[in-house]
């Protein structure tokens, strides 16, 4: 039916679903008439470039007049901005496995809330490259944890789920079919690393904290690099794991910065 | 010598050190300068309340004249809110472990190059209670996961390192004897359990997935609090592992929403 499944047969029991992270609810706001429309969702981490790049999509659509260049601001909290550009909503999720999940658990929602139907998402966040030239954009074909295993690892009552982090094949294809017309940023398909730590977890060697030698990270990155990774970021493996869940066709990109 | 402790061989050699997510650089600033007499710093998850909480810091400290109200803007990305209230460092985290592990590795940095001693930090944030009155506040002796063991677990380039969640006692006895003083707020000293996800990983019944049934939410959530938890969030275990190994002392506490 393309509808976005909810997996909670605790959901149609309640009289009323607080989005609360997102400020919406299905008593406070008509869902369906705000949301009903909406096509494509694009998610990133920065609440400013999510911004910018609502205001990129308003105008690329056409559908920012003379004088309203800003971008459609329509929900969200200080967690987490949310704005629309005509069928596409355009949401940041803040770093980190944790943050992401709450709002991708609460759009879910938002989106079998307002009856949306054949919902793309696509993250478009900026990652760290691993062996790739700078300003590439690797799309995730698979994500994977800092063992370079295809999982996600969710405890549900102090219980571990171990969870598929694959992604849509056919749009990440489709989108390297897009990528050839702009010239300007070297597209690939790759595995993403996705880390729970931005310092010691990636191996940087520039944290508080910091244990190891250069050749000692070096030989990890170049160990991720042998398992196909080409990127490292910190939200895909869970994003694949509830998009796949809850049927959203889903895609996540990442940008190395040049 | 009460200066905070970074671990890191590396940091020495380097030419510049960029605190990236908080917008502030040793070549860029002159940290020593901004915040070398920073005595005392309080985190939470949203940047709105920070701001709050340093305008209030600002009148009770009597910092705020006529027509400045307002709190003193000191750095911060996007990612990040960071307010000053006179020796009070008010920074906003977000949700997560991740995100705070981030902001901490940079403020301790920070608070090293700026030559800090002494420095007590406080994360005053929202946690859920466990089996305690709507509008307590739990002030975390240890903080647990979600097996209720006192560990937090580090990946380093893919290995896993576990680390102690102990916080400072005398900081919390010393918080206790100031919660006397105001009756409105029950306050207790007792275990945080700190979890990766806020839907499953905390037994709610209305995420986008929930596989469990009231029951077994109830009955681990008693199991949690004869463990000795009293409140639940985000954040403690990594929180409590970084400042312990960097020197600062630390507390975290939670107050539970009326």
């Amino acid at each position: 039916s393309g509808l976005v499944l909810v997996k909670n047969p605790h959901l149609d029991l309640m009289e009323e679903d607080v989005l609360y992270h997102l400020d919406l609810g299905t008593k406070t706001h008509n869902l369906p008439e705000m949301f009903g429309d909406i096509k494509f969702v694009c998610v990133g981490g920065s609440p400013k470039r999510m911004r910018a790049f609502a205001q990129f999509m308003r105008r690329e659509l056409g559908l920012a007049g003379p004088g309203e260049d800003g971008p459609d601001t329509c929900g969200g909290s200080d967690r987490y901005a949310m704005y629309r550009a005509g069928p596409v909503l355009c949401i940041s999720h803040g770093m980190g496995i944790p943050s992401i999940s709450i709002m991708l658990h609460e759009l879910i929602k938002l989106l079998h809330h307002a009856k949306c139907r054949d919902v793309t998402i696509i993250r478009i966040g900026t990652s760290g490259g691993l062996g790739i030239e700078a300003g590439s954009v690797v799309i995730t074909d698979t994500a994977v944890d800092s063992s370079f295993q295809p999982r996600f690892e969710q405890v549900v009552l102090g219980d571990v789920v171990v969870r598929s982090t694959e992604l849509d094949k056919g749009l990440a294809e489709e989108l390297l079919a897009c990528s050839r017309d702009l010239p300007d940023f070297p597209t690939l398909i790759g595995h993403t690393m996705c880390t729970y730590d931005f310092y010691e977890g990636q191996g940087r060697l520039d944290g508080a904290l910091c244990s190891f030698s250069s050749e000692k990270k070096l030989e990890y990155l170049r160990r991720a690099y042998d398992a196909g990774v080409r990127n490292i970021e910190m939200e895909s493996t869970a994003f694949a794991a509830l998009c796949g869940l809850c049927g959203l066709k889903g895609e996540s990109c990442g940008s190395h910065p040049s």
